[in-house]
Parts: C-alpha cells; structure tokens; sequence
C-alpha cells in the first residue's frame, strides 16, 4: 500500500497532465486512491480546486461514511460515487473522473443507446485484461442528477450488471474510471479518450 | 485586497495558460483586477504586449477616469469596458477578455439570436452560483465596433437588463467574463470555453 | 539594428513556440531577419534543422547574393525568395515562413479565387496598419513550385500589385509573412493562424 | 554507431514529445534503433511504459531472435516487427510506431484501397529522398491483427515489393516508420502526422 503523500503526489501529476490536455478545465473533475482497504479509507480530492495545480494539501483522507479523516476543506458532492465504485469492486485502487469535450459529446449522441460502443481499435488493449483489438467495450451512459444518493444507487446496478465494464459515463458531465492502482487508472483515461476523439471525429465523416 | 504587484503576477499567470491554449494570440486579450473599491483603481494590462510573457511592467494602474496612476505604456482602448463593468458590478473583483477560436465562430452563427445560450451541461456548475446542470445560461452577444464610448453603453443596458449573466460577447471578437477575483474569472473563462468548444462540435454533428 | 546573436536567439524563440503549436514540423519552414540594410545582410536558419530545437549555431549570415559570410551549413533554397522580400519592401526587418494543416487546407480551397479575403474579425487589427475589424485583408495564394527563380519573379509582381498586403500563401505549402522587426513578423503569423482556423471551421458549418 | 545509452536518450525525447502531442496515449507504440548491424542488435521499449516518460531503465538490448541481451522487463509482442524491418532494409537505423487519432481514422477509410496516397504537399519533401511536391506517396494499410508472425510475413511482402515506401500502417492500430537515424523517423512521423490531419480535415470539407 502506498502512503496517503505518495497517492496524492501521483493524483497529483495525473491532475497536472489532464488539465494540460483540457479533461478538468474550471476545476472540474475528481480523483481518489485507497489508502486502505479494511477499514476503508481514501486520498480524495477536496471540493473545488484547480485540477491542474494540486498539492498534498489538497487531499482529504476520508473513510467509509465520507468522514473527515485527514485534511482541510470540503469532500466534494461525488465523493459518495467514489465509495460506491470502491465497496462494489475490491480490487480498484484509484479512480479517476475527468470531463473533456469529446466524451461529454458522445455521451448525448449515444444517450439513447444506453452505452458508448467500440470496437476494432488496438487501443483497447490499453484497458485492463483486454488481449484483442476485437473486444467490445460498453462503456454505460447514465442520465446525469443532483442526487447523488440516487446515482450511487444506479451505479451499483450497472456495476452489478456489468461485471468487465472499465468505467461509466454520465451524461453531458464526464466519465468514471478505475484501475487497480493509479497508473492503470491513468492509463484507462488515456485509452477512453483517445477513442472518444476517434470515434467523435469518425462520426462527422460518415 | 491583494497588492497591485500580486494581481500582476496572477493575471500573468492567467495570461501564460491562456496564450498557451491559443485564447490570447497575436497580443489580443486584455485583464484587470480591482485595488481599492473606493475610490475605484483597477490594474490593468497595458496596450499592446504578449499576454503569454506578461510580468508586472506590463501592467497600469488606473483609476475611475483611465488616467493612469502607475506604470509605463498607454492603457488599450478597451480600459473603458472594464471600468463599465467595475462601476455596474460592485462585487467584480477581475476581468479576463480572451479570443478564441470556437467563440468567434459561436458569436458570428447566434448572433442572429442575441445570446448563446447553454444548457444541460455539468460544466455550468462552475459559473458563480449556479448548483445544477439544469440551469440555462444567457451570454448575449452584442455587435462589436471601435466606437468604445457607444459600446459602453450597451454594455451598461445589457447589465442592468440581465442581473444574473456571468458574460457577454462581442461578435467576431472576443468574451468578457468577470469574478469576485481572479480565480473565479479565469474559472469561468474556462467553462465558457469548454462549452463553446462542445457546441461548436456539437453542431457539425447534428 | 539587433546583432546576429541576438536575431538568432528571438528566431530561435519563435521556432520554439510554433513548432509546439505544430506549424514547423518536420524540419519545415524558416525564418529570417535583417542584420544590415546598406548593405543588406540578413541572418537566416540553415537548410534542414528542427525548427523547435534552434540555437545559433543552426543560423547562417548572408549577403544580397546568398553567400554565406559566417555560420555552418548550407543556405536553404527558400533563400531567394526571402531575399526577393527584402529588396522588395525596405521596411521589412524579419521574415517567418510556416506549414500549418489549416492554412495548407485553405491555400488549396480558396486557389482558385487566387487569394484568402478575410474581414469581419477583431483579429485583424493585430496586422500592422489595420484600425478596425472592418478591414478586408486579401492573402494571396500562389502555386507552388521547386522553381525558386520563376517564384521570386511571381513573388516580385505581387508585392508591386498589392502594396498594403501583409503575407502570400504559397499553395498546398506554407505561408509567408513579415514586419519590421521579429515581435510584429510573429504576430503576423498568429493573427493569420487564428483566422486561418476560424475560417476554416466556420466552413464546415456553413 | 551511438551507444545503447545515447540511443534510449534519444528515443525517449522522441516519446516524451510524442506523448505530449497525443501520439502515444495510454503506454502505446514503442521504438527501437540499431546498435550493431553484424550481428544485428537494436535497442527498443520494453513492453507497457508510458512513453511520455521513459528513461534508459525501460530499453532492452535485443538480438535478432528478441533475446534479451540488456535491460529489464519483457519484450513487447511487435518486437518481431521491429525484426523484420531492420532485416529487410538494411539501412534502417531507428524505427517508430505511433497510435494517433488521424491515422487511426483515415486508416479505416482508405483499408478499402489498400493505402493512403498523399500527393502534391510540400511536406512530402520531408521525408527520406523525396524532392518535389509532385511526389505521390504510397502508405500501405495492412488488417490488424494480434497474430505477429502472420503480421511479419505480410510485412515483408509489402517491403519487397515497395521499394521506395516510406511507412506502413496496420488498420485501426497504428503508423510504423523508420529513418537512417532517429532524427530521420522520428521527421518522418511529423510529417506523416501533418499530411494524416490536412487529409482528415480536407475530406470533411470536400
């Protein structure tokens, strides 16, 4: 396990790349990593900073119920959606979400499919467990919401559902993926967006 | 209230980032930030330099009538919007005037519509108080001109019109968008941007 | 008058910043600027560098006739035709010669109209001599040729027929624009790489 | 010959710029050069690093039967790729392979007619031997496939007989190219990516 500086440091940089690439303009997006798996504690992001300049300072400690255990200022409203992915799949260790332009478009064009489809691109060998360009991945749509009770409990449906999905869109606002650690985390981002664009781009030519 | 000298240095911070996202190329652009309330002074890019290299002798103080009260180099001919949205805004801590590409194409096809109007997107959640997706944002587009003294009386009317905008647009030329301080209106400079980009993709698409 | 160490430091600055912006890649374009104008002497990049990567040693000084009087390497073919721009207008004190995907996209859509009119846009106002956004520029677009002799002719007669334009298009090539010194020379290309992308999209939407 | 050291410096610049220009996302593509030609010996990334950030540690030194004779990790399963075209082309001295979003698009467009053909650039004088624009350049695309040996001999076949081709690209997957040197592949992928983009645009445009 690494330290709660350690996971924040690697947040960190993960933060100072996304931004560069435009994923967490305006101070949007939120990252996390296990500290701790029982109990469950997590490196979480404060509420409302910029993404593309975060230090340790940033980070909150928190624990199962969203208390404070480490850290200043506010956990953000979806630190409850964090928890969620973290009880449904044991085995992540870092979840990313960031909201870029072409992810944000798809998720409305293909809102009424339910999912974002792809297939055929060697790019989804970068996904975890993933051998083949021929994989399928369905990459859920869920209709965006203030209540992030609700949501939670939408996303443990899909999670259930979906047993080998890499992540989940929420209309019009971003996209959720994890990884065992934050590398493959951050790697998982890189692979989703690089698709986006494609299939975004591909979609004008056809 | 921070000095003269640190609102220099993070407008020029601001000014790096956006020059590095082509927002401000070609020197256009301009920023403020307010000193004293009363009377009024403001700080002020001077006419004319690269807003990607700018340090503090880049930058006028002035005061209520534009005379300049600090600094070298003539202040540009759009002093006189900042002060127009200073003298209607008491609470405006800073300005960021920035010309990006999908703006200028956005502010040309709704021009006919007097504002673009954005709605549905999680991104609107980081324009000051607003709390859900739901909410419509109004950035009326006004004509641009070189008569500054007639378009600072639109934008007065504009103002007093719309209590709740958080920008305006000048056709074919560029956003104003303003904060409590700087780091409010560069956040908002970035939403605006993001949106501009996801409907100007958007609409090649439908 | 700068010295040539310092002409090639600014020149090397400039290829910094427009091969990260992807309008010098692969070796592409080059860049000039007037070291003496009785007799004119100009200091000039070698044939084959990378552009984003310049030192001085990467510059040539040469002679009205392309001699070489200091430097490594060997002057590069487009030489003539920076040469053809000095002798042409006795203010010109830089020249910068870029590849850009829009502005080759544009070169071959507008070719046969014979040149990009642009009009309309604040942008313009960052050309040299240009007041106000009323202005119609006119960037006439020549085709291209491994001919530099019969180009500098073609080149000749066009600075005769069009005193007030601020650059000429070489089709499916690149771009040639110029100011009194450097600082105006690279504005020029990013106000034309502006309008070239705004022009460009807006096409697709239209 | 440069050293195994002096080699992996130089790849992994190229990879840093790579990455940060969205041409290697996600720890795809991989490079090599050659550090020996009899025996043949070629240094090349280990399989799963982020390209943005690699150093001498992620390089292995490599025989021609992809045994390992330097280095940690493993061997990524297209080092026998790598293989067959330093084999084939004896005056290969560094290869490179990108995942970029163009490419990937136009890839799938033009499967159909066997290659892309990109004629009439200036760009085209970029790579390797090429002196006119008027030069038609032939990319060979291949089906995409995880089976390595049946991927080399089809590769080898389109190397026999296209002497003068400067790359091949495996559909949906990705651009190989090489040069002499790695300044030369690493040229060739720029300008490859440049004509990818006016390609892709000009398409939406016609």
């Amino acid at each position: 396990m690494q330290s709660f500086r350690e996971l924040s440091e690697n947040l960190s940089e993960a933060g100072y790349e996304f931004y560069r690439r435009g994923w967490v303009l305006g101070t949007s997006g939120n990252f996390s990593a296990k500290v701790s798996r029982k109990p469950l504690q997590i490196c979480i992001t404060a509420s409302g900073n910029d993404k593309g300049a975060l230090d340790e300072t940033h980070f909150l400690e928190i624990d199962d119920n969203a208390d404070v255990l480490q850290g200043f200022g506010k956990p953000s409203a979806e630190t409850m959606l964090h928890l969620t992915f973290y009880r449904m799949r044991s085995n992540v260790g870092a979840i990313l979400h960031t909201h870029s332009v072409w992810g944000t478009i798809l998720s409305d064009i293909f809102y009424a499919d339910g999912a974002i489809e792809i297939e055929g691109y060697e790019m989804l060998k970068g996904l975890s467990g993933v051998t083949t360009h021929e994989h399928k991945e369905i990459l859920p749509i869920i209709e965006n919401s203030q209540d992030y009770v609700a949501l939670s409990h939408v996303i443990d449906n899909i999670l259930r559902e979906n047993p080998t999905i890499h992540g989940i869109f929420l209309r019009r606002h971003g996209l959720y993926t994890w990884g065992e650690n934050i590398g493959e985390a951050r790697r998982h981002i890189e692979i989703f967006e690089f698709l986006f664009e494609v299939l975004g781009r591909s979609l004008k030519l056809n």
